[in-house]
């Protein structure tokens, strides 16, 4: 069930579009690339009322493993939680830019890899009670390091680390491990696309 | 590797907490139960900025399975992607109110069901890059549908399902459904504990 790239991507399933009617935007924050709004809404089956959102211009994420077999993790600050979490490379993308695109300059900014084979694993929803984001995930393969990896953002704070599979699971079913639910979703995924589920 | 709730509840472990210096909250927006707030901080590594963060009250979410082995999901309405998706049955603290508690009201509320068998997960970060949300996720079993299921909040737009793990799995591997990162990251951790992974 291996799906090439070019044919899952870009045309992984949208879910049957359905509306709110947005009656007014009472009052917005915006914070780099996301924004929060609260807005008078009617829901679907007729409520009214006010409600939270994040608009969030989308990310993308991926599953990197070696030609060993091994997958290549971060070790990264997170401010919002206030602690260190193991998670896949990830980044926030640019307004219009290319899910695939933005993935493999991520991978080379945070993790110091480029990757020749791409296999898309569709999107997922990490916050869908108050957040629009969309993260699109892949698998990367066929990784080579990078001898000059390019600088990642200023506020980044994170160490790359290799682990197989198993010890990766191990983590995951120790509860030792606080994980994030994008790392551990992209990870189930890309477990059944590799035929290791 | 059966867990019972007594023991693992409520000492899920938590991560070194390394928290960041809040130099100032720049502007709040409260919205139901979540506040999004734009803060000056210095992170860890010394770099100062401002950055938006939900502070979020906690949830919990259960995994329930029947006696035939089904297990039981909602296809609900989320305003916030604007679609129908397939989670499991979960909801947002009451301020200090005790996530085991919570789950066992949200279940008769949203499912129909109370259970005599709560096996903890642990916790899980459904949006650590911009949210402080943890999801303390559950196994309930021995399940007893209720004759008459209390009423759940207005807004709540739902139905239930019941699957076999088979059939969520091949949903999930389909790519033809969106689903959040909370519902196959507690999936995934409940296939461990269950024996199924």
């Amino acid at each position: 069930m291996l799906v090439s790239t070019e044919r899952r991507y870009p045309m992984a399933p949208l879910p049957v579009p359905e509306p709110f009617e947005l009656l007014e935007t009472l009052d917005a924050l915006d914070a780099r690339k996301i924004r929060f709004e609260r807005n008078r809404i009617r829901l679907p089956k007729g409520i009214e009322g006010s409600f939270g959102i994040i608009r969030h211009p989308g990310a993308s994420l991926a599953v990197p493993i070696t030609d060993e077999g091994q997958v290549v993790l971060l070790r990264q600050y997170r401010f919002a939680v206030q602690a260190r979490l193991l998670e896949f490379p990830a980044g926030t993308l640019e307004e219009g830019e290319d899910p695939l695109e933005s993935m493999q300059r991520e991978l080379g900014e945070e993790a110091g890899y480029s990757a020749a084979r791409w296999d898309a694993l569709g999107p997922m929803l990490p916050c869908p009670g108050y957040s629009d984001e969309v993260i699109h995930c892949f698998v990367a393969r066929e990784l080579t390091p990078l001898e000059n990896p390019p600088a990642g953002d200023d506020d980044e704070d994170l160490e790359v680390l290799l682990m197989s599979p198993q010890e990766l699971d191990a983590q995951l079913a120790s509860g030792h491990e606080w994980l994030d639910g994008k790392s551990v979703t992209a990870w189930y995924r890309a477990k059944q696309l590799l035929g290791l589920a």
